[in-house]
């Protein structure tokens, strides 16, 4: 449903993803202004510094924030007791002792926690960003002053970012067997760039639809020469993604702008997906009345027998108090609907892309724009009528909600195990093929289904094992 | 069972009250501060001041941050739908054209909107603020601006507390005829410097607990010569700032401080009065697994056919993820139970006081405590863990999260039709008295309980009209 | 809200009560009517019968019938689990040993429980039957077989009403220190025909409120001197009787009658009381949308807050598939309503009495009527529309469900606990008064309320631990 | 999940199936046995009966029950509005206009309202059963009398149910054209011994998996000369099999069986698949405290961000009211766990088949089995202790519920309107093959997808304008 990563490949295009909001820039924001607004506008590549060990195989921005981005990690660590779990289980046994991961991802706290869990285990980690604004450079300091060779910054050139890869592979006397990437870039660096180091990993872990799409091709090209795994698309991941972690967001991100109270108001959900389940879900539990409009008849009796009344948004567009939209498609939200709204209606989008409210229609001159407060809008009609718009029709779960460290300890922890299963496995049990987790319970996969099913129960078991203790 | 209000009525000794929280500072935090921390020490006393229509009938911090007040107060009217309809129905027949009331609350959005429909429907103010430090200037800016007589500011001294309140009664030409207080520090003023004006009074809108009680020691003295209505004990109130209201701050209050996921979460609630009832019923509606102390075998029996585990605290110190207090006790949460408590385990409290969680017996010298955020602190035990006390043990719901504006409005809305009603009422239908709203349905009161209930009942009803419009 | 036993004294006017529901005759319909519809019409009082140890000291129907009314106690006993555990608990120390009860009760399975449950601590009881109706005759024999003295059936006349009451009071060598009444009749006779044995009464235990009244104006006329104690109206019962109970009869009751599906059904529930939340909350988890209407402004908020539509009752009867009054208001659903409900319509009534639903208007020429089920007519329009009445419009949840044995084992309970307190109080803890246990939480009574409270909390919360045990 | 048509083809060993829970012959015990336990043995083959039309086009039991099988009938069609709706809408073009339907499905009241459906759209009928124990005869009865020609009755030979199918399909001067079937008997005999039909006929729906298991083999043989549509697999049908129907059915089960008090109760449910989500669902709203076990970790995963604890049996089997079982495999429950339970502890199964609960080891010298009511056994232990055992561990919902007449509309409805479109196909839109109609929503089909998927999605959404009308 939601394609958190989904970002097109060219560097210079890729959007503000997930780890941005998971920042939570809100709530720190007195003493992360203060680093962040650094007047020191040299480029890191031209800074020496050393950490208090004497190391400089790293390059962040500041290695002096390292103190605050530590505090940042510790506070994730609180929420991902699976990899916690991991951590202390394995130390004894060290199951990653003699690998040497490359990563490029999004550094933040919560890939901090992985990042130091893999070194636990006895990996060797030199990692970079897969997104040129996404770093958080406070965890970038932390992890380089606890000895990870990072190469990271907030607002790296095109020219950084590839030079960061090339850092993290490029290096005398160490030679990377396993690859942990999100969206390709990274592998296809290696790919290009260094044949002999490519052809000797021995697995690639892969989070992104993007770059699970590119190893596909390289794989019908007859050039993937060695197995990977994709962890995105199981349906433990979807789930949390959309459902459970909505279910939360939606409520986060209304009162964190709006103070909104819940209790009484009249609500229009337009779709019931996954994400509309979920907010569906949570607002008719904090007392909210919900209405769905809905065009899937299947999803149409189930909003039904969950005891939702399915309308048509025009029934209800004047006596709502809030509109929220999760259906995927294309101006849901019409002008004709916000010329119906009453005063004070909210209108926020939860669903795929920013396009499902038709906010162009509202930038016209009869109409008001006010910035009242950090991503709420009052658009203002001739007559006074207000309504309130949240983070421009963007997504409201991420602009102006945090994605709980536990949602995204789901991903890492099944990371980790991927790695640790691909670089233990004997020879032979993995081929030179894309491994895509299965998306739905009981679906059979193309590769080897009873082994892969089997493994991948086995991830989840231990996974729940993790979590529940 | 939380008395928001009940602050002694020294000024030296009166404590953040509810209208601090509920300004969410955080959220317009740049705005704010940047004209908060104004450099200009000059008290408000010795400046001159004039707004944009030359009236320098005020006295504020700062006329020219009136803008961003009004802009707060926007907002607050976009959930205050019971008073904007109160000022559109009743604006036609003025019905308080000819009162001039005098008021001293906390200064705040909220307020403002119930200030301005007073003036709306007819009447003359002159307001100051109830506490030293709850006011907001902005605010108090744009109420300036509007024309509204406002004596108050933020950070007040003692002298400058009771010089503001003079202020407002005591002006050549203009004799007050209706009280709206909230602690009777107005009221008290008035009673024993202007014996004069407080004869003439037609009526007193009261409140606070404190206000009430002194109102109660003059009927006894047989020096109350004018009728009072208490307005903050009705059932309607009770349940709002109980049951529904922290029903949604408890979400909130741990969202914002600690990103928690709740799904899945195993949380321990103490206490299920009316607000444990509204903590539970949210908790469990997003998927936490809630277990219940409770010392009162009726409240027990309500858990258990609500369907929660009643236990004892040390029964589950071990396992849970989340430990919330609304008790009303002290020493809920002993040192003994954070001692046994697991690793990353969240402490708060959502009861009457600072005194559930022994806070205390954690300022010994074997624990670190480290603040990782605003109103977050991670408190080290020496193997390692930690244990996340959020805003110290005082108040989650007023530190951490705000009041929604909805609930503010419930008594504004009720102050307005009080004032209505004193300020119309034929002769004799209320005595020299004090008026207590029930505060329980169907409960019978001192005073003539017939009329007063029909009145309440009334009132509450047009509230409802108002409300569902 | 419900008084489910309060009838009027003239035996000839008892309706129906709730033990005759409870029976659940449906279930095992054909092996009550083997029993029940003996031809022997002989009177009770004219056979000779003994059970199997010899003893005739009893008058039940048919003595036979002990096996079949054995296993209905043992069915009981299996949901009465607090008062087994007081059975358990205090049969060393036989806290009742020396006691000699006269009761009068319905003669029930649950009330069987109650009865051995006191002669397994040590009681001597003497028992008869509170109604003519109410009896389940399988039950007195059981009884009988056991060795109670049980004079009751099914089908008394008032003549053999009152001597069986005289039966149990009137026996040589034999003195009653003890009454446990319902609905005074028994204390009455004791009071007027044996003054002496009253005199030495230590103490009375009554469950109506009739019985209570008739208490109360022997106390006014100074003619009580027993200590009694009302064990009917305290607030655990109360939320037993209507909130617990109808939350589930509701679905219970429906479901038997109409085996109807609950998921996506439109419900308007008239009455937002404890009844009426039951009633809601319990469809609403089901899947059902559901309407409220609601004059009392509380409620109303209330139903609101908890995410109810309010409305009027004339705005969706066209929609709606079920309609269930609960208001004890009188003409609730009018004929003009019915008229106007669509085919298929359910219409029912959970409130106080059988007028909230005008039956009557629906006695016309034009309407056809037609009992398709036990206790379900379909009354038809000219136009070939059905409405499903119902009951007729009388109590639902009485007509068409059971009330669970549990919420019954709540009132036994505490009568066995009211009597272990008065049998063994320290002379002067109770006076000759009636002690009427707290209707709501914290309300002060007028008698000596700290040491009826403090009992009544020991009551509820030794109960609790049974409970919970 | 749960196939309840899934019995073998040998008519010999046909199992009760729902048909038969579903005539709920509890709720007219009285007047349904009188017409059952007719003393008449004559067969109804040897019977000269006719209706009042004077037809004898028919062979049913007893003519004479008509009346009360017409009752049934209309208590039926008020929960079937889909249906109904249908056939006012299509009776004006009689889409089914010269069809000749032949039919083979259980006779109950809501299969003659899907019969009678089809006669008002225009198709001829002749009907058979397709279990020779599940025939309601009173509903036979009134199809006669209406003019079908139904050919069925309780308690057929197997002799007698290939006569009766016979007699639907060989008549002089009517040849069918369309075939309606549950379980593929009706469709065998046709292919086999009328050939030259079969090549004519010009759509098969089928509701069962085994009759469509039959259609592949069919298939696969090359025989299949014409186009077949099976109606069980939708995704909507098995949403409503097991998620809604058991939400409902479980508490229905249990308290026509017990009467319990569901408010309060611990409960462990074993599976959490749809089934098992279903039951926890509605025993959490109803207030029962309610545990998981659960081996797969993905339903583990989502019981716990459902708010359940999920646990071994083990660990709550000592202190658990209620067990219920819907795993789907064998010996979940063992006697090492019965044995372990407390008193009371009522026991049942809500999955695929009778030996998830290990019911044969409890049938051993030592304990005491008692039959206390019709479907409940409390099984005795040598100490006294007492388990309640519900269906011998037959599935519950079957044996002491009923299937909701709105479930069964749903399949009815989707017949009839699978049976519109395959009469009124074009040519060549439907090849010689069978019609798999997707399981999950998005699925793909190995028949020409897109044509399908846009059926199925017509189907369902006319099917929910029906619905929502």
């Amino acid at each position: 449903m939601q394609e958190f990563t989904k970002f097109p490949t060219k560097t210079g295009r890729r959007s503000l993803s997930r780890s941005i909001s998971q920042s939570s820039t809100d709530s720190y924001s007195s003493a992360a202004s203060y680093t962040d607004s650094s007047d020191d506008e040299v480029s890191p590549r031209e800074k020496q510094q050393t950490n208090s060990k004497g190391s400089s195989n790293f390059c962040v921005k500041n290695i002096k924030q390292a103190e605050f981005g530590r505090r940042e990690i510790e506070i994730a660590e609180q929420d991902m007791s699976a990899l916690i779990s991991l951590r202390k289980r394995a130390q004894g046994e060290k199951p990653l002792a003699g690998a040497k991961i490359v990563g490029c991802t999004h550094i933040t706290a919560q890939t901090a926690v992985l990042i130091e869990t893999l070194c636990a285990l006895g990996a060797q980690c030199r990692w970079s960003a897969c997104n040129i604004y996404s770093t958080q450079n406070e965890v970038a300091a932390a992890l380089a002053e606890a000895g990870v060779a990072v190469f990271a910054w907030k607002g790296e050139s095109e020219d950084d970012f590839w030079w960061c890869i090339d850092r993290c592979v490029n290096m005398d006397g160490w030679q990377a067997n396993m690859i942990l990437d999100d969206g390709g870039d990274l592998t296809h660096w290696v790919y290009k760039k260094y044949p002999n180091v490519f052809k000797k990993i021995r697995g690639i872990v892969e989070e992104s639809v993007t770059g699970v799409h590119r190893l596909y091709q390289l794989s019908k090209a007859g050039k993937l020469c060695v197995p990977a795994m994709n962890v995105n698309d199981s349906v433990t991941k979807q789930k949390f993604d959309n459902l459970y972690c909505c279910r939360e967001s939606i409520l986060d991100g209304l009162k964190r702008t709006t103070d909104v109270m819940f209790g009484g108001k009249q609500v229009v959900v337009c779709g019931y997906g996954e994400v509309g389940k979920g907010c569906c879900a949570a607002l008719k539990a904090l007392g909210a009345i919900v209405y769905i409009t809905e065009i899937d008849p299947i999803c149409a009796l189930q909003a039904c027998m969950d005891g939702f009344r399915v309308v048509k948004l025009n029934e209800v567009i004047r006596q709502v108090d809030v509109v929220i939209t999760c259906t995927g498609n294309k101006n849901v939200v019409t002008r004709e609907h916000l010329d119906r709204m009453k005063n004070s209606c909210i209108v926020c989008n939860m669903g795929h892309s920013n396009t499902e409210i038709d906010v162009t229609s509202l930038r016209t001159p009869e109409l008001t724009w006010e910035r009242v407060r950090s991503q709420v809008d009052h658009v203002i009609w001739p007559d006074g009528k207000r309504v309130v718009l949240l983070a421009e029709g963007r997504l409201l779960n991420l602009s102006c909600s945090t994605v709980p460290t536990f949602v995204l300890s789901i991903t890492a922890t099944t990371q980790a195990l991927a790695l640790i299963e691909l670089y233990n496995a004997p020879e032979g049990r993995y081929k030179q093929d894309v491994y895509l987790l299965p998306k739905k319970m009981g679906e059979t996969s193309p590769h080897d289904p009873h082994t892969l099913k089997k493994i991948f129960f086995k991830i989840t078991f231990i996974f729940f094992l993790f979590l529940s203790s």
